[in-house]
């Protein structure tokens, strides 16, 4: 994979345990078009106020990220270290601090250990020729099991470019936003207006399609680079080069999504759940992110029992618009109920089969117009409940 | 206790496993005063359509309920099973129809077995001289491992009367309504719009401030009925004895929806949360329910781990107005954070003891108004898991 013009480092700043590169850095060798989504929490980490004021300039040529603490509930002190820390990385890369974006991720309310960030700042600049994207996905992980990453390479008139992401996910993963960080860079040249709408059209159908527990975090952030390195022409919207950047960026950020949502917390189920016939899409998607936050559904997958009236009752409450005597709804391919009562016959041996897998889909049809939505969801095991009763232990 | 003119049998009619009572009966000797509220699930369970449409008459004078199926999804069907079964109680008793309410808990989308019911019906009516509202609280349980119950007794110009209820719940405790099953009888004589009133407002303060999973059940009841065998001068609102009766009501009410969280699926904490400060109460209870129903709180309260970030990101996404720089947050008398960040000291191990025991209180103040709220909600365990992912098994 070669994403021109951008360079990788990390580093052990002893903000978790020793032994685990906790702090990394994204370097873009020219100021890069950038954008960005936040969580919608009102609480929001130190980093996240402080990027979403300076991304506004449409710009960024830097990001450095830590684990091991979110520097959120850090008030005052918390701002003034991720500033001070975006300050250190400007001044050892000259380069502008409004180009420079932070982003943390770890335990909340806890503060910084500023002055081993500060001082491991210089090394990390210095090791930038010599990382690579991969190293960052393992140095942004907390509680994730395995790195995320995604690239996909397009052309324009013959030149090359490639579009990568990282990301981290794993707990509080939610929709507005979903993931926790992913950061994606390329070297393709895109017109920025065309940039942020597309951007944002492929984080509505991956990060904000996606749930583990419906919890939302204060430090969710998705990070958008693109730094014209490849030199293609400019890529711009309404044109057939601006639909296959779309594609590539969309199937970029569904991958990381997925990744995400196959690495929930004690997640040992990936399910795709498909609403259809909805009174228009928004209610589609009220009505599968309901089934896809439901305790009582999650679990039923968990134990890979086919209690598909749980599902029914989660459309039930969404707030969807919904006629019971209308619903139907499949395992796979398998009917499971139709006209809001159950398939009967064999239905709940061959569900039951469905949900012995490890990937299937859930798709109920409400029966009332053409909204459509998708999403995916993880189980709800008892591992979920060890690792978030003992995540500071 | 002594409730005047009501009757109650319980039998077993091989809807569940043998050996456990699942149907039951309460019967008034003489037609009662009764309001009901119901679940808003828009997927209702048939008894709760047939019993919806009944209620709105005012009139109640007997109840059949039966555990082990929900008679929910079932379609056409399901509303002619509970249509049949309402009629041959009214049958066999000698009342109406339309004064009979039937309510339903157990596995959705399964049809009832019908004769089996039937069949029962004839020695459930007849067992009424020798049951006990206790037999009512054994035969609705399901998941829960205690029956349910409270009675308080006031009295007017002398002349004494009681309020009695019993509840089921366990899991699928979510506001509006709370409780799958709340049944609430009084022999006091009551006026018909304030028993209304009050009735509704008891069931804010109780049914509709608890939570054990955010999942809302398709056959949640509360019904109440009044039958005025106390003999007393009727009760009216405005009144001192207006305000005696609705504190008795709405004391019953509480003790039944703290006993439901107490019995949480798995639960092995009470914890009541307490916001205050809000910019109005509404805000102070989405603020209180989202902490409540946060999958991450509740894990943490289980791992009994002071991390209190996660209450602060609950607030966040709540919905509520919120200035994270105001937050402050107790754990009983032990103040864990002040403008939006840790308390620090000793918080950390003080708070820690908190956790430790098995009922506490969490208290948020938001710092903007004089809005205030209180629920409760139980932790999220292992066992939480267990149950709903071998519920049918």
């Amino acid at each position: 994979m070669d994403i021109k013009g951008f360079q990788f480092a990390a580093v052990e700043a002893a903000i978790k345990k020793p032994g685990r590169k906790d702090l990394a850095l994204i370097y873009s060798e020219t100021p890069a078009v950038a954008c960005a989504v936040f969580t919608t929490n009102k609480v929001k980490a130190a980093p996240v106020l402080l990027s979403e004021e300076r991304i506004r300039s449409g710009k960024a040529q830097a990001l450095i990220v830590n684990s091991g603490n979110a520097n959120a509930c850090t008030g005052e002190n918390g701002l003034l270290v991720a500033g001070k820390t975006t300050h250190l990385v400007a001044a050892e890369l000259g380069i502008s601090d409004e180009n420079v974006q932070v982003c943390s991720t770890g335990v909340i309310g806890v503060q910084m250990p500023a002055d081993r960030i500060c001082a491991a700042i210089p090394a990390l600049v210095a090791g930038l020729s010599s990382g690579t994207l991969d190293d960052i996905a393992q140095a942004i992980m907390t509680t994730d099991t395995f790195p995320k990453m995604e690239a996909r390479s397009g052309e324009m008139n013959g030149i090359g470019y490639t579009v990568a992401g990282i990301a981290k996910g794993a707990g509080m993963i939610m929709p507005n936003m979903a993931t926790m960080l992913s950061f994606i860079i390329t070297d393709a040249n895109v017109e920025a207006t065309f940039l942020n709408d597309s951007f944002r059209r492929a984080v509505d159908a991956s990060f904000n399609s996606i749930t583990v527990d419906g919890d939302m975090s204060t430090n969710d952030t998705c990070l958008m680079m693109a730094n014209g390195a490849a030199a293609n022409p400019v890529i711009s919207g309404a044109t057939p080069e601006g639909v296959a950047f779309e594609v590539i960026l969309h199937d970029v950020l569904l991958s990381l999504a997925k990744q995400i949502v196959r690495d929930g917390e004690g997640a040992t189920k990936f399910v795709e759940i498909r609403v259809t016939g909805a009174a228009d899409d928004a209610d589609a998607k009220l009505a599968a992110m309901a089934i896809a936050n439901s305790s009582l559904v999650k679990t039923a997958f968990f134990g890979q029992d086919a209690n598909w009236g749980r599902i029914f009752a989660a459309v039930g409450y969404s707030g969807a618009k919904v006629d019971q005597s209308l619903l139907s709804l499949r395992f796979d391919d398998v009917v499971m109920a139709g006209q809001g009562v159950f398939a009967g016959g064999d239905a709940e041996a061959k569900g039951s089969e469905i949900l012995k897998k490890q990937d299937f889909t859930v798709t109920v049809d409400l029966g009332l117009g053409h909204g459509s939505a998708k999403v995916y969801t993880s189980d709800l095991s008892h591992e979920y409940v060890s690792i978030n009763a003992d995540y500071r232990t």
